[in-house]
């Protein structure tokens, strides 16, 4: 896997992230919305993470815990406007210690010579929000979670 | 009914509509949710309305199908994030004729000495999207609907 590009240009109220798989992008589509997979990859490793729901279909509602050492918990919970696999997702994003903030994330997968570019366009309801992700450590949080991602699909891939 | 502001900044993705209703919040807030009340403001009057579905909670869908005078149709539909009444909705909104160009509107009610501010903030996924609909006359057809919905709350008030 490959970190291709992070844009977070000043004053505007967007991030788009950039990343390159070594696998197929139906797998790396199915891996993605699956819920048995969220707590390998989702986040950060120090954190546990479940699915409390996640019914990936237009209108079909998601909502995942985080929990520290010291159980602490942390919630995000969305819906999902547009499936259209294994090419888009569109949906939207609220951090319980946020409430009422809401983001739209775009996620594009796309086929290149049996890899797959994924591109993550995520929009924030005012540059102050997107401010205010960026400095959450947001960015690292990411690319985190997007190792842990392309690590399990390198396991699924041997299993193909 | 007072419109009292329209904001759409250069290099900016965002629109910001405010308006001023001489009526009570929770009337304003029900009234704007009601799926009969829809093809009476919604839109310009030259096109005719019908709401094909309309769930008013977390993860419900919408979609209205507008239809003009050579019955051409025009297709809007989208998710409900947040349903907060009488004081917060925030939804996600896409035109068929732009497909999976979405946008999402945050509508804060407010009650203001009997009266209700309503802020319609939306984002779009970037500023040509934004200025694309600007183009399509976006201003005059907000206006037209929130006259017509100003005109429908009277009639609803005088009943209260």
């Amino acid at each position: 896997m490959k970190n291709i590009n992070f844009v977070a240009a000043p004053g505007k109220q967007e991030i788009e992230l950039t990343y390159l798989f070594d696998a197929p992008v139906e797998l790396v589509f199915q891996t993605y919305i699956d819920p048995e997979r969220i707590p390998q990859w989702w986040g950060p490793k120090y954190l546990t993470t479940s699915v409390e729901k996640m019914e990936v279909r237009p209108g079909g509602q998601w909502r995942f815990i985080q929990c520290d050492a010291g159980f602490t918990e942390y919630a995000f919970h969305g819906v999902y406007h547009l499936v259209a696999p294994p090419r888009l997702l569109v949906l939207t994003f609220e951090y319980g210690g946020m409430p009422e903030h809401v983001l739209l994330e775009s996620i594009h997968f796309e086929a290149q010579d049996g890899n797959t570019l994924v591109t993550d366009r995520t929009i924030f309801q005012s540059v102050e929000d997107r401010d205010g992700m960026l400095q959450s450590g947001m960015e690292e949080g990411s690319s985190e979670s997007m190792e842990r991602f392309a690590a399990l699909l390198e396991t699924q891939n041997k299993k193909h």
